[in-house]
């Protein structure tokens, strides 16, 4: 385990820096024989590109085009590992200068200089949300295994700069620029933005999950239940600080007889649960929500050090989003369709 | 991966059901050389076993005696893995004769039936609470690793029953019955149980764990970060529905310069990260929530279905804890300190 | 990878050293559903134990009761973790006092000690070849996976001391002590045995291995070839210093035209490939030889230094057998077995 | 596990076929600050491609230009994943027409098949020994650790088509295109090659590989130690058909007395053992030889069956080595690096 390989059977390892020659992904287990559609990777990269009609966006601009290296002959899979290249193109690496010898606040900028020693300080090298390019590739090969067992993954933007929404539409996120679960917040959503922008400030916010068409029996007790692996891989998007699955931290205030979803013989009459009962899924949905911070990178000056532990104070220029959450939103189905496809598989070894 | 199996370097494996002969644990990577106090691991183990002195508490009474059948030799550590096994005494099958044909809502009882075709219907069987003995034995050994780095993990319930805390003191949980992090909040959270216990209902609550003397640079990027594996760990103990790190679901609402935490020469000036940018460790305390769901079975008549679909109602006899947050507590210390070994001894191998 | 885990889906974790309280082994991936036939189990390590019509065979008795304490319901497999415990009773730690402070020649006493800085050198401690009863105590669990397939792993003794078996039979190991798969060859065997017991000497020996049943298809290329992990299995048992599939190293010597094996529409028209192609098994039997070193623990008086590395000569009691191969031989099936039924469940994710 | 990742610590992906765009590894767990030096990498590499001047040889001219795509910053490593693009250049693809309907004896086409129900035949596809060069390329990172600690591996070919060195001397492959460990074998072999060639048959032969530097310590027991993981690396090589570690086969037929090794003050007085007691490094070389098919792929007709199992003859062409064994020579070497390079950073973590 070297941190860059996630999943056992369906297993993806990921490479690449922001302002490096590339990024990529390799990805393993995908069943031979299953359609690889290109353009439908290529759609969900687009998906996670920065938005052009987004207040606040970063105005980088990459092409983000895949390349399939390997392991596709005649349209589908041939059971050898499937590679994925995408090229950087659009580096300002001059913009970045500054941080060769100066820790950004909210940034992993300090820890990566403590655990290796060393760092690529360019765009945030390896910590970068560029880095997530080769986990939406990868989750949408895992969406096409999916697609064969007719599971959906969506999910959408809840909230967003303390802006919430009223309805949770998971059809919705595809119609707006902001990937909200309901239109009609969309305006609040882009005032907020347009304020923090003025402010040189950043907001954070919450993204729901939802997969249906998930058969009972997946996950994997004790130590990979299917929550487990879901928080694993979800946590490993590097703006996410939490997540719950169903009632979630509210489940805490309730009763047993308040939050246990009773059975009938027609399913489950209510889904507090997420979908997951001791860590198996239950054929309900998968449900969860996830936590966003702020972008660290604001304009505002911060209190700071440099590599020297020498006191320095930083306004971040370069080009930022003043809110992530909605281009997190297909990473986070991508990481989520990713657990679903290796968890799919694994529960065919189960069973005599 | 089979899901019994947990970390990289130090590595867990565990085995074991509710009523069936025995659990345990095989713990392989504890460096050679490693003092084993045998003392330390039994005093873990009955932290975790029902408290005689809560209202509501199970009066199931395991007397969890841990045997250590491998790997110490002469007091320490030889290198080889150490298998800890713990038998069930007490076992009250008979109680559990309804559930042979029938699913507890709440459960896994009906999701192991559909992964497995088959089940231990007994007491839960693995998914039992009875199963994180088999963790707190392998995390007392976890935390003898960290004892040599001087990291000290701590946890306490900081809510139960709506009850909360209005202090946090992760010194305060071993003096009280309920492992409350604010011994003043107890006769309330009491009562709370008494209550829900004469309504024959339970109560979920909220854990909050520290680990200090963390170093900084530990965690493995991009998907076996710090948080990611954290969460993994806490989020596959069986009652735990959501999990947050620093200022967690929080952050989403605030803007990034409130959650940025300044850098000083002396430090970070504040720890709404809860210790981990980018997936690493920062030198600060490592700290996060956890929300524990009420224990689902109670005694209020519910409506289920049996193993042919059919509709049933049940009411759940047995011996249950009101609310298993207190007990929850050990074994959140536990997974967190297995995790921080792995951590730290993966890190060993990280620079030249 | 801590070193006592082998397989990914069947997944066998062991602990245990000859001089403990106990050996056992932890068995994952069963599939849900399987009769575990506890008198096969037991029937398997009957096969390892210390053969009694042997000639210079070790008097040690160890009973090797198997005990199974988790993971079976019913006298199924539940698809939780199988435990299996066996207890050590016929220990002699005086007998090794010597050991203590000197390393025995061909032995792990010395790469053990400079590994981990301490041992347990009573009996050898986790490099005795006592530790293989788990092996075999788990791989009896993986010849009824294989049962459900049809697939027979039988191994035998094919060269002893140097005397060799003029004809290969797979039955004939039961029928004789040696387990020999030539019964022919079993008198000169006995006396090569006895003539190097009055020497004070020891033996070595070559197993040759089959499994019939194989369906094509199975191994994970490119690195986790059909005989990439059993060669990785067998020769992860101690005696063992190499191993050949098929022509082996005889294929070396050959032309192409000699030693490909032509396909006909019945079959392949020979076996030198020992039923495996680019790392997957080709349908036909899979076939090794396996190459055991003479006992190190011999009577006669060899040249080693103590801890403090002062030379010292050491002539060796204890209770060894002259030739270990016969009782290798379940080993190497076991091992075999293991890696075949990990391989048959993973070629069950494989395709569409 | 899916086959494509090889280690723990030091961990290997591979990907890409014969005929496809691109091949290349991705290496993670390089410890940050070693110095990379791509010239040593792209030295490696030519020393794997077709050789000029042998007889018989592939006219296939690749350059196999690597590319460094990630994880390298200012010319060290940085602790992230370090990607190697090899791009593919020579196809002829329509060399191989006729093999997209018919299996080749000695060769994958028919186990692919069976396995995955799709195959890239073109040239092979991934079981082409083309797939190699990712591995020599990954390799080159595992010396450049092993430099660090002044490990030096070393391969070449003992016999070839029958031809035996007289003398081993691992200075000699270096000084002649076939890599032999005795320059004055080379026109022996030669002809050997040259007649083969004439009667469009092919040849195998014998590689041994030394070690040395090896410290004490290194392997994991019980199944990972480090003659298994050496067996596992190397038989994974797609022609590698036997190894043997130390005296091998030739130990069976030694007595004790004759095989083990005396120790003495100044170290071991003989080398038997291979280097690796218990499968642990012994501080003496680590020594082994692995045995190569001749290549299957030959111009005389041979008997096989098209997809639809009808019988066909198939006399092949394309571009094919008479021998391969000395082109393997640097993949054995590659193989064996990457395992001593991950149980060096194993051990790290083995001790307080």
């Amino acid at each position: 385990m070297s941190g860059n390989t996630f999943g056992t059977i369906f297993q993806v390892t990921t490479f690449g820096e922001s302002h490096g020659i590339a990024l990529g992904a390799v990805v393993q287990g995908i069943p031979a024989g299953s359609v690889i559609d290109e353009k439908f990777i290529q759609a969900e990269l687009d998906r996670r590109r920065p938005g052009s009609g987004i207040p606040g966006a970063t105005p980088r601009r990459e092409a983000d085009k895949v390349k399939i290296l390997s392991g596709v002959f005649g349209g589908v899979a041939t059971g050898t590992p499937i590679a994925l290249l995408i090229e950087n193109t659009d580096q300002h690496s001059s913009d970045y200068d500054e941080l060769a010898e100066c820790f950004r606040p909210g940034h992993a900028d300090c820890t990566y200089f403590k655990k290796y020693g060393v760092r690529d300080w360019r765009g945030g090298g390896r910590a970068s949300g560029r880095e997530t390019a080769a986990r939406v590739a990868a989750g949408a090969l895992a969406k096409l295994v999916l697609r064969e067992y007719r599971i959906d993954v969506a999910a959408g933007v809840e909230a967003l700069g303390g802006v919430k929404c009223a309805k949770i539409d998971f059809a919705a996120p595809q119609g707006n620029e902001l990937n909200a679960l309901d239109p009609e917040a969309v305006p609040a959503m882009r005032a907020a933005i347009s304020a923090a922008a003025a402010a040189k400030d950043s907001l954070g916010g919450v993204i729901r999950c939802r997969a249906t068409g998930v058969p009972a029996g997946l996950g994997e007790p004790v130590f990979d239940k299917l929550d487990a692996a879901v928080a694993h891989a979800v946590m490993s998007i590097g703006a996410v600080k939490g997540i719950e699955f169903g009632a979630g931290f509210g489940a805490a205030e309730l009763r047993g007889s308040e939050n246990n979803d009773p059975i009938t013989p027609d399913g489950f009459a209510s889904n507090r649960s997420g979908g997951v009962l001791g860590g198996i899924s239950n054929g309900d949905a998968l449900e969860f929500r996830a936590a966003v911070k702020p972008t660290p990178s604001i304009g505002i000056p911060q209190r700071t050090v440099d590599t020297g532990n020498a006191p320095r104070e930083i306004a971040i220029g370069g080009r930022h989003d003043v809110c992530i959450a909605p281009r997190v939103v297909p990473v986070v189905e991508a990481m989520t369709a990713i657990v679903l496809a290796d968890m799919l598989l694994l529960q065919r070894t189960r069973r005599l």
